[in-house]
């Protein structure tokens, strides 16, 4: 039942999901022992009393690192620059742009994104991991590299549009899965936001890629640390996998859902102010750059703005945690050597805190003494250092830390959350390749915490199991937070759901969340557009969005009033069914059009529609010069061209025209040469006699929906005799070329629809 | 920015997920109520030494409430049978069928469920919970109901197809959320296998009504039980709200995915099983039946039939576990009174057991003693009475417990898997109101503990929490079978995954479930059909895959190969755009389409296509006789009818034309009183002009493809000079009907293609 075609699709799948994997495996890595390095070793200073030397090193480092990063983007691979996943989200759409799938954008994407967040850059991996998933899917379904020349002789039957776009969906829910571990997460991420056309059999495939890129990740990471083999190969912890691993989540209670709309109402605020902060500094930096005239300077400012920053973010790492003082706890000791995780606060004797999450700074490690049988010590750590000394990941995981109800007090979490609020909202703009989800995460859940806090400052400490007030958990709070920012400034619903309870393993508090995003996306959608579609504005990418809307001078505009006659291109450059060459060339060489409608004149003297060719088809039809006839006739098809090898004429179609020099060239000499005036070409067996035309009458409403659910390149408009008057693309139905012409009918008719 | 409609869709979407979750709460309570009172007694009789009395009690509880299920299903409303998600899956693919959304529909559906599942029918009650939720959806959407005889006045911009059908798949995916407590698992059921349209909007608005609904129901179920409030309201206890809560499942290691596949393998292959013999004994049912003549005769039979199973499966369960020896533990206990939950098992020590899943059948209570400070009890159980005694919800819970690794022998687990396997399919094909849902789990628990088991035996007990081992459960390899087998039955993916994660609270075996999914739907797919699937073939509901496919002896056809011309029906009734009423008045008596296309004669005698008329407009326009003119001419619209209440116009369109005996004496009075011979109505408000149109060499891949994305109910064919040469209706492309007419085509040209 399962044919060769199928099997092959599905080994692709893994193939794609096995590389996401081992991408994200070393990605995890070196981010990992780079930020360690960086953070160990400042602390190693700090606590022999040097902050000066330790702001030396850090800023040091970090300059280090991220000029590289910039360099390799400025200077190397431009397009590589920011997290991609407005080009992807485009491409899927339908828009494709150059070298986002080409291998010298994999590898500095890689680089840059190593490096930008490894020094300590507030932002995430988890964008370009999307980015690089999708150029894997792109790169090894198609089995060939344009940078290394090569094309290797399997999978050709994927070089197509169609295959070449699932596979392609399917690397970027692998990405999203391989970074939060989160299989299902990543199908759904790629089903709500990167994809445009989705089927149900395409899921099947894409969750088996999913599966295997998380699986690929899981297993390497349970295995290395910083590369190094630490036993247990196979054995997949789950502190080592579950990136915000919560070991026993609280209750849900109804009076919980108070708190959680109010972190949802401030989460859509919160959020709709990131996205207009960030795409306010975007346009700041952009007329700034242009008012810069020589290239160079250009790029030097480029590059020295995100050192620049780093500078910022590491002064303020070392010295602002000086300003809070050491908080001290008590721990029970298994044995004198060994600190066991339950901590218990010195002065209210009622919460626990987990001891490797906390950061010393300057504090002192504390002594230990023991009773009768059990050892205790009594340390301090300073708040504002265990948020700040790290990578954005560790600090989220301290903010998710359930029954540590006053590990981090206002004051810290009110800084923490005005930095990384300004710097995440600065940082993801530069040209370093970076993404935005964790440190959304993080951002969500330091207010999160705050008003868990005011809670337990109102009501006090329940830590009591058994309490009915025990859901009072700052870190529970931390947790519906961070999910209210996600949703709030992505709008995504079914996935930032599905992502907080991979990532966290908790799924007891699925309702507050879902309560939150369904919040905080309704606040958000009052105020702005989501984050993602703004960039995908301001990076000019034309998207059609599954529904229209239209508005002009403030007011929806309803589109079924209007009819397709009213945004439609006119007149059209049409084909007849036998065509002459000089036109034809003609034709070719003057427009862009990327496909011609074909049309056959009948008895009754109408020049009705047949089909449509595309540029692509006619250039290749044109190259073979023993195809044409002399004079307007019928091509006859013979024996021998019957049996022409069809494998070869595919692949002239998919691959782009090898020496577009020559062909210019050509089409050049049809064109002058007397001796093609009277060459004509027969069509009519390349005519594609299955594309859709529409009556001029047709509502425009209808066209858009249905332009847009069939994917569709062109769409012809004739009219009632199937004559040709115009013609559809994608650039027709974008919003600001609809507002004009629909402006303009509204001009000419008055007001009166 | 939000319009009063969005927002009425929310509120709308609110109400649904709240009724469908108090209808949740309600079925669960009562459910659990009859079987408790049913189990408890019997275990009390058969604690004082009376089997016979026990077997009398059982099976007399059980035959009367089953009477009753099946009584009101027969002679009160047969359409309420089964589970209703072919219906629901048939009705939102564009099938509509009498009766499934009407009240009465609802309440038998509801009494007969939870009457045959409380007594001990082994079916489950989500299947019927999806039908609710649709019927809900339905019912509250449009505010009226044709039994009550009553409509309200508000949400009448509701009443149309498409939001009907939109509220419709909301619904139904409430109830999964509400049966399950499974708010994003219900969100994709509707998505993967009830629904045929689907968009991005749709999903955050039933994500919505998913939300609401699974609180309501837990927020009920945590404060009631048995309808006795139990205190604490609004608190949500994980162990009333997650089904089957496992408290800290085990990490996943390498090895574990051995197993896994095996697991998956036996998955897809007894899923298989259970689907051709569920439908095997359908037809063999439904044979019998159709031998029987009188109409009473085959009533009784319908009605003894689930009688008759119940006396066997009360049979078996009184006395099948007197062949099982009791099976001994020991229990620490907290104090004299109270039993904990961690007990040990005696002859190994190395198990522990949850003792309040146990039942004790004829073992004895063991005594209480005391060393030093703790208390210990010895006590028995008897394996397969703790599998038979209870609802299979509870079953499940026995078999997923984690840490239990010899709590059930093979003996036990074997029994209860053929006892279960040949039940289910037997009682789910029967009269009552029942879904599979929660059986499936059941029996997949039990073979997945079996191979948990078998690596037990092989490799020995590791319960060492820190051990390379632990992986060994045979409660984590229960989940993983019940994923499996749900999966090889079902073939949903993303579905299956995300209902077990929010069924057990256990995100670590994500990937093994994962794994064992994908693997039994490939097997399954090897084998045959998903049932739901096959349930619709045997029902007789016209279901339009998302993608066509046509075998012809054995081998699957190109659809690209043949053209629409192959299979549209022809020729066609057209009517002209002024159309004489006694032509229209014949059209409707006499043909049943549901459409017509509209023509007009050009100047150059051409009869164009301009678009399309529905039956149902065309009899409100014929009731209105101020509408038609004498002789063909245009009707002129003046300023008075400009002004029409376009409100009574909408509702004429939507309602059932309220007098079917008054419309049909109009008809039959235009076509024969001569008044009428020079009458003409002109069309041309009326028509759909935005109806699309395709030419009869269209490919026939292409049409199905269009067809069924964009949803439509009629596709006219036209020819070069845009005249109706054919039509496509959902019927033309059923796949029996395109076997027959392609197997024409191939007759006739041969077997050249």
């Amino acid at each position: 039942m399962v044919s060769r075609l199928q099997l092959d699709r599905w080994v692709m799948m893994g193939m794609i999901g096995f590389v996401v994997g081992v991408i994200g495996f070393l990605l995890h890595q070196l981010i990992e022992g780079i930020a360690d390095l960086k953070w160990e070793t400042t602390q190693d200073i700090l606590r022999d009393g040097k902050p000066a030397l330790a702001w030396l090193f850090t800023s040091g480092y970090s300059v280090g690192f991220v000029l590289f990063s910039t360099a390799i983007i400025i200077f190397w691979r431009p397009s590589a620059g920011g997290s991609g996943i407005p080009e992807v989200t485009g491409f899927l759409n339908g828009t494709h742009m150059r070298h986002i799938f080409s291998l010298r954008t994999m590898v500095a994407k890689f680089l840059s994104c190593v490096t930008a967040i490894g020094c300590g850059m507030p932002v995430g991996p988890e964008g370009p991991m999307i980015h690089l998933g999708a150029l894997v899917g792109a790169g090894v379904s198609q089995a060939r590299s344009e940078t290394l020349n090569f094309k290797l002789p399997f999978f050709e039957r994927f070089r197509n549009s169609e295959d070449r776009r699932n596979f392609v969906s399917a690397g970027a829910a692998a990405g999203v899965a391989s970074a939060f571990g989160a299989p299902v997460g990543g199908l759904l991420f790629s089903m709500e936001e990167v994809s445009s056309f989705w089927t149900m059999s395409l899921s099947w495939q894409i969750f088996f890629c999913c599966m295997v890129s998380t699986f690929t990740t899981d297993l390497f990471n349970s295995a290395f640390k910083g590369f190094k083999y630490t036993g247990n190969f196979g054995q997949f912890k789950t502190e080592r996998y579950i990136l915000f691993d919560i070991e026993r989540g609280v209750d849900v209670n109804i009076l919980m859902f108070i708190p959680t709309v109010v972190i949802g109402v401030i989460g859509g605020g919160l959020a709709s102010l990131f996205t207009i902060t960030n795409l306010k500094i975007a346009r700041v930096r952009r007329r700034f750059l242009a008012r810069i005239e020589a290239k160079w300077k250009q790029n030097v400012f480029r590059m020295f703005e995100p050192a620049f920053l780093m500078v910022i973010v590491s002064t303020l790492s070392i010295f602002l945690p000086a300003a809070f003082p050491c908080t001290q706890y008590t721990c029970l000791v298994g044995d004198a050597t060994q600190v066991s995780k339950n901590c218990i606060n010195d002065s209210t004797n009622a919460y626990s805190i987990d001891y490797s999450l906390t950061k010393d700074y300057t504090c002192a490690k504390g002594q230990v003494w023991h009773t009768n049988t059990t050892w205790y010590t009594n340390s301090t750590y300073n708040e504002l250092a265990s948020l700040l000394f790290g990578t954005t990941e560790s600090a989220v995981k301290h903010l998710f830390a359930p029954d540590m109800h006053t590990m981090f007090g206002y004051a810290s979490l009110a800084v923490g959350l005005v930095f990384y609020f300004f710097f995440v909202c600065w940082a993801c703009g530069t040209s370093v390749a970076s993404g935005i989800l964790v440190p959304m995460l993080l951002i969500g859940s330091l207010y999160g915490r705050m008003v868990g806090l005011v809670m337990v400052s109102l009501f006090g400490l329940h830590v009591d199991k058994d309490s009915y007030w025990r859901w009072m958990d700052p870190g529970a709070f931390a947790l519906i937070g961070a999910a209210s920012f996600m949703g709030g400034v992505t709008r995504l619903t079914m996935t930032v759901t599905v992502i907080m309870m991979e990532l966290t393993n908790d799924v007891q508090v699925l309702l507050p969340v879902m309560v939150s995003v369904m919040v905080a996306k309704w606040v958000g959608d009052f105020f702005t557009h989501p984050i993602f579609h703004a960039h995908l504005e301001m990076k000019c990418i034309p998207f059609l969005e599954s529904e229209p809307r239209v508005t002009i001078m403030g007011k929806n505009v309803k589109l079924e009033l209007y009819s397709v006659k009213d945004v439609m291109s006119s007149p059209v450059d049409t084909v007849r069914e036998i065509e002459s060459v000089q036109h034809l060339a003609e034709l070719l060489l003057h427009t862009s059009h990327g496909g011609f409608p074909v049309v056959r004149k009948t008895s009754s003297g109408h020049r009705v529609f047949v089909g449509i060719i595309t540029r692509m088809e006619l250039v290749v039809l044109l190259m073979k010069e023993d195809l044409f006839s002399e004079g307007r006739q019928r091509h006859v098809v013979t024996e021998q061209e019957q049996e022409v090898n069809w494998v070869e004429y595919e692949e002239l179609l998919i691959d782009k025209f090898a020496n577009p020099q020559q062909k210019t060239e050509t089409l050049d000499r049809y064109l002058n040469q007397p001796a093609y005036e009277n060459k004509y070409l027969d069509l009519s067996y390349y005519v594609n006699e299955s594309a859709l035309s529409i009556p001029q009458r047709f509502s425009l409403q209808r066209t858009y929906v249905i332009f847009r659910t069939l994917g569709m390149r062109h769409l012809t408009v004739v009219d009632n005799h199937n004559e040709v008057v115009g013609m559809v693309t994608r650039k027709d139905l974008m919003g600001f070329n609809m507002v004009e012409r629909l402006s303009h009918c509204l001009q000419v008719t008055g007001a009166t629809r």
